[in-house]
């Protein structure tokens, strides 16, 4: 296809050819002697985008999905019990995934378009007096309905209750995008993932753990080797891995810090959250409505749009891409074929969006859909020049 | 800078990534054994993409102005005469170049926005009874004031009034982007940059040499060496350079041609015409003016756009880039300061080119330009819609 | 460092530049229309370099550690019991990984250097009348001592022994470099790796999954999500992966697989073989031996070489990495010290072989080991030209 | 073909990965508003590599012999007179463009394998009381029979015969690899490669202009325009071009000179030194004998080697090529078929160039050729081993 128009997908994120210059290197042999002295800092360096002095990040060749299996397999046995609400497709996936270990879930079913219910988590840990609840999992960001959850509120809903339950935290789509806080917020797990946040290839998950964490997996008898945490912290320790380091991703992670570092954590968050605006504003503009179910929910790395009734959103965005061949975001379970989604996350300009937001724009125009052409646009525009 | 925005430059065009990949290659032995079997089907081909069976098409490691002097020492002697118009910066490049070699230049002065004088030149040349003038250059793509003139129409007026003078085309804004037929419109030669429509790094020209044209060569006596057609074609031939070959660009010009033939030339021009349309709707938008005079003169590859009175596009151009990190064409030589100019040559899509219509719109705005945000986007889109 | 030697590391391998070229690509939507079309022939062509056509390969991103994982999760059950061989590090791993999902491993000691024992594994499969022993693992290629196990005389054994363990064949070093046929030979499971015969970036752990080994599975208790073969089959089927797609590295298979399919598997074999060939000569001029019991055994893709007595191999490598830039393998576990590794495997020519060959032998002169400098290389250039 | 070995040409170099990447861009406005702040400091770290502080250095988009045409049609006038020697291909190449320009060449013909002679350049400069002699022409490292000329000593004998002329140094296959001092030793025109010591893809001039040769250049009167060095130095002054900037070679030579100083320049020659050592050791060894007349005026970039009575080096370089895909440098002029040439310019390391000495090894005894396997390798490997 004679293009290359920027994706509008929740990750991967468009990449930046700084980082794909990173990863496009020769072999250089993982058990060289001079690895350690560039993987040390790095692992340092990462630490600090998780805002973690006391615990690790720990770096798995896999999706981000194994990197939530790996906060599970670590910490817990089977029968445990962890509490968890489902509230979209990523909150959902971290339950089954519990489920396939055996592990006992309480879930709080909560309307798509909410966040966590922090007032009904802090209710059933109040009542938990035996401590039977060992993990409590929350999705920061919902990628499938774009809403963002405030992980310190869930924090102050455990302290409240005085529960030790440890505080799991799936920042895969979140994480280097919007503000995370590990020490400060008391999260135990936190996931990332390569391809997010840090605009990477996908291949990597990142997995913070904190010392609570580490002390509760030595009586987690859930078996585990691949994604082991202490393998992985005595290999790491001496500067290599368990197994075949991914190097040219490891590469990509040192530049991809060096970038955020530069632009510094703050400007980067910000960075997202005025993109996400201007999208909003556009959205606004059409007369169309977020998944989020009020403005404070709203993600800042993805936009979840309900399509108006009567149409279908799996048809919207298959004819954007067969026709302008700009790819966005499909509805996911629920709201499936009622949803399309505007990715935001990572490397994206003003200038880039206005094309994401002009090209479905006329998608929704080419199906009759009761919008005005150039109206997001304009809305967008605005936004974008008053803040820029 | 955290961005990678197109630029909207008349070229260097957006390069695609497969031409890129096609130009990072690791060093090669130009007097391998094998780089024959290689070059000289790229060069058939490359005669193909300038529609020349009778011709040759050269590759000289320069800028495409390095052509432009290839064309004029290679067959001219001091103190010969030619027939030029000048209508806009770069035709008035090629008479300047001229007169560093002591030609001498009939020049007609055309208000810019109008193409070259065919009129003109028929009685210039009808009165010529002793064939003074050895040469007609014409800019076909008249890159400062987006103008295209027609060649046929050219080639018509020389052969009414029967004049043997060489036909030679600046083509370098306009060869592989819009309809060029060396043979069939008797162009005797034609010149072509690599970063136009060719859509790689700059640093060849490409010049198309008729049969005549290497006949007249035989009588020019401007002192020539680098740019000497004779011993270029001495050394293809052996499928060689006479001098070190640039081969990242010739790899890249293999792919480059691969491309076009894929896509088909008559595709390729109609595609950069469909989105020179989409511009020329969202100028009309605005409320402004094209530089070109009457609509059948727009060029395919560049858009040159008037700013109201009273506004300097200057400072416009300026604010994209340190604002919003897109580049635009400023305004040159006679509509300096007057005119801005969007290029859509090469790969350029529908969501590109909306970006760069947007954010124009955007600074446009912020310099308090009599603009309706949105207005040309729309235009864009609907023009986009209905003709993808 | 001012350098870009090849590596000597059996794997990962040096990486072809059009191979590098094919993983860096603009991201692409893995859940865009297209994407079944592309990747349901890349499956295709991935099972004729396993040769099967029964069973399924499947893709997932991790190292070739988590392949050996997924082919134990998806197929036991806890105290199920297999039979295994450990003749070197990674035979050892595999069984490590075993007991660690609580699977009792019959494990047969063989003296470092030795294959995989067929006539024991025969004898304790002849007397497992039961048919407790549910598998049967072996080390095609064991890395760590450049030992070959032939895959085919396994197989006869069990079929002597008329026993139904599946047949698990770890073959990440030795896929797409040296003959493997899974049907043929009746392989239930076979994992390779992205990093060593398919040339590209580590990140791909490749399983092949016969149908009496999916069948298996039915029954298999152990817990597993990310490595699910099940979630992973309907996945594809549809053209999709259970969780984000590893678009780079499956990018550069479809490549890595064109470039096998061009040179032809047997010709890559072959010229393995040829490679490995000349190195052993050079082993043999230096009066030195290989870790390999006898000839039959020596390995097409790494050739492991003991030092002299009183010599230490770790301090040889790392003085060729710190003097002259260049990466060998260490000796690992029981010939840690004693043993250095030459890595042949993958995309590696003669005369780089030879520069291989010609670094160590300056190394071991450098620490005086009683070698002739350029004997090893001549041997292996006799060779080489030879057989060119 | 499934290699990717280096090459040992005398330039294009094996590009380092670094530059690769470097140059390697999306497109960049070269008429963007911070276009000079990138560019003047490049321009002057440039002059620092030709060590010069009061010269100029401009870039210009073609091969290097286009930096010799514009070195001669920027100062001289038709008619007049210069002295050169002819000792080789490139030496002579000169002297040819001199010739298409109608300067009179006094030319000293000189045995293939010396340097310039400086003694008869004295006797006939000392001889021109007239000072018709308006410059001298030396090729600083002729690349065809590897011999490099002491530029100092041609200033010495210019100074003692108090001639006036202009000092016009060849520079191509030196400048970056081998000492240089513009200032210092008073040359008016050097001229550089890209392709050479600096390590990038072909493409660029560097051409060091001193204000004696600008001052020449008013009274020049050869005609130019694409070579013009007035227009060059004020387009670069506001941090522009005349044309269009070749943007992608200007990001590498950035690179490139980044490279040269964090290496230092001194370090970069005495390396570029050793490497040639460890080649002529080998080519001793092999009993054969360099084309330069004494060991003073070996090459350090390029070896050119004498093949054995009775043997065609075109056969030898072609059989490397055909049999083992590494390329060697042709013989050249009066020594085709007599010489092949080990190129050894830029970025080489001591197990490259012992890849180079191996295989080359090998293509000679595949001829017959009287010598040893091994030997040359083992000669260069006692010298790489003492001296690194």
């Amino acid at each position: 296809m004679l293009q290359q128009n920027p994706v509008f997908i929740p990750g991967p994120t468009n990449i930046p050819d700084r980082l794909r210059r990173a990863m496009d290197q020769a072999s250089w042999d993982h058990r060289a002697p001079d690895f350690p002295a560039f993987f040390h800092p790095l692992l340092d360096d990462l630490k600090s985008v998780f805002k973690t002095q006391m615990g690790e990040v720990l770096i798995f060749p896999s999706s981000g999905t194994g990197g939530l299996e790996a906060s599970i397999v670590n910490t817990l046995s089977p029968g445990d019990k962890v509490l968890a609400a489902s509230y979209g497709m990523f909150s959902q996936r971290w339950i089954e995934i519990c489920r396939r270990f055996q592990i006992e879930v309480e879930v709080i079913d909560v309307e798509w378009g909410e966040a966590a219910p922090v007032d009904q988590f802090e209710r059933v840990l109040a009542s938990d007096s035996q401590h039977e609840i060992k993990a409590v999992l929350v999705t920061q960001n919902e990628t499938a309905t774009g809403v963002e959850t405030n992980i310190a509120s869930v924090r102050e809903a455990m302290n409240r209750s005085n529960h030790p339950a440890l505080l799991c935290v799936d920042g895969v789509s979140a994480i280097a995008s919007v503000d995370f806080r590990m020490d400060e917020w008391g999260v135990d797990l936190a996931v990332a993932g390569s391809q997010k946040g840090f605009m990477l290839n996908t291949g990597l998950a990142l997995v913070g753990v904190s010392q609570k964490a580490l002390a509760a997996g030595k009586q987690a008898k859930l078996p585990r080797c691949y994604f082991d945490f202490v393998d992985m912290i005595a290999a790491n320790k001496v500067g290599s891995f368990p197994f075949t380091a991914p190097v040219s991703l490891i590469y990509g992670l040192r530049e991809s810090i060096n970038m955020l570092q530069e632009e510094g954590l703050d400007n980067v968050f910000e960075r997202h959250q005025r993109i996400a605006q201007g999208v909003r504003q556009a959205v606004e503009a059409w007369g169309l409505t977020l998944c989020g179910k009020n403005p404070a929910l709203y993600s800042k790395t993805v936009s979840a749009i309900y399509v108006p009734d009567g149409f279908n959103s799996d048809t919207l965005v298959e004819l954007a891409y067969k026709k302008y061949s700009v790819s966005y975001g499909l509805g996911l379970g629920k709201v499936a074929g009622r949803v399309f989604r505007i990715g935001h996350v990572g490397m994206m300009t003003d200038a880039m969006a206005l094309s994401g937001i002009a090209t479905i724009e006329m998608v929704m125009k080419d199906l009759d859909y009761p919008i005005e052409l150039g109206s997001g646009v304009a809305a967008a525009q605005k936004f974008y020049r008053q803040s820029a």
